[in-house]
């Protein structure tokens, strides 16, 4: 590791906080950028940005994503317990920096859609309230919620009850294509990107060449019939 | 929501699973890609591409990820609870196509290195391989591994013990610019991406306008000296 530099366990010890959370916040990678809607039987809702949301079943359809208690979304997770619903709505180009700010420290009696500026909107198969702005957007309720000791952190898991999408991102194979629409990613704790396709690879066998896939859309598919 | 198609639970129910497979896997947005690394007492290495690796906590330092029973990387789970040690590499673009090969179906004997042509190397803080060309790698030790019920994963918690990263890649206030460093982003089951920086955006307060950040990076601020 000749040409790399390190950091051990003591290192982190010493360092200062700030330059740890953001140093700490960029390891894992590119980080999924989601809102998290929910809302209290006040009726009052929230809106919270999450990285943290993870793919943990396709049957039944299942996501987990991570909270920690002291910071901003705990009204999420109080609502979430109290409601058992939630959505997730991908953070868009053209909304990023509203979903950004949904992390400044609002009230429990404000509701963050107001406070950025985006829009709630319902259904009648989920409680909590929807991104109006968001092109990707699903509707949860939760499973259960397994607390992490060490950090009194929880990882919340939850049912996809719904899912709203782009009839011209998805393709024949059942592939979204989050690029198209407009779904940006997040690394460390604040820094935004868009995303430009390397290639799509099939489906990996031992000792076999790779295959790069084609995306046929469903949509074009229709209209060139 | 007049302009977005919608799938509900009895559609999920009645789809073509590999339709459904692709279409759930794309939910949570744009995921980390990361191989991760593992050894057996016997010597044998293990390599595993995971998309689902998040942050936990900067302070102890800890990342975590889903890990599920019956696809290929079981060899990891087993290797891990058996030896507590495992390295989460960045996946960069000149070799993300190896990443994706080690998704194949290698047998126990078999090590994922040797099989896709990447190279085993190791630290004397972890017993886990780290691969040689990745230039972000992590070691951690084993937490503590959540079992998730309701559909047979774990999310598998551990405490990272050292980290290797490029000089020129670190900000001074600790954020890693993982574009610099090559670091993939995934969509789907397949979909490899590079990435493009809309912003860095500053500490969000209510009611105030938010600020773009400058990354000012510690090498070049050493060489402008």
């Amino acid at each position: 590791m000749a040409e790399l530099k390190r950091y051990g366990v003591d290192d982190f010890a010493n360092m200062n906080k700030a330059f740890r959370t953001n140093l700490v916040n960029s390891l894992s990678g590119f980080k999924s950028a989601n809102l998290v809607g929910t809302k209290n039987h006040a009726g009052v809702s929230n809106l919270a940005i999450i990285t943290s949301v993870v793919h943990l079943g396709a049957n039944p359809a299942m996501l987990g994503m991570v909270i920690r208690p002291a910071t901003v979304p705990r009204h999420s997770l109080q609502n979430i317990l109290k409601t058992e619903a939630f959505t997730i709505n991908h953070i868009c180009k053209n909304y990023y920096k509203q979903g950004h700010q949904t992390s400044a420290r609002y009230t429990n009696e404000e509701s963050e859609f107001e406070a950025v500026g985006l829009t709630e909107e319902y259904t009648t198969h989920c409680f909590a309230p929807y991104v109006k702005e968001a092109k990707i957007k699903i509707g949860l309720e939760l499973l259960e919620v397994l607390p992490i000791k060490f950090n009194n952190t929880n990882f919340v898991v939850g049912r996809i009850v719904e899912v709203f999408y782009p009839e011209n991102c998805i393709a024949k194979d059942g592939f979204l294509d989050l690029e198209k629409a407009g779904t940006v990613a997040v690394s460390g704790l604040d820094s935004y990107h868009s995303t430009e396709r390397l290639s799509r690879l099939g489906y990996a066998k031992p000792y076999q060449e790779l295959k790069e896939i084609d995306t046929d859309f469903i949509h074009e598919l229709m209209h060139s019939k």
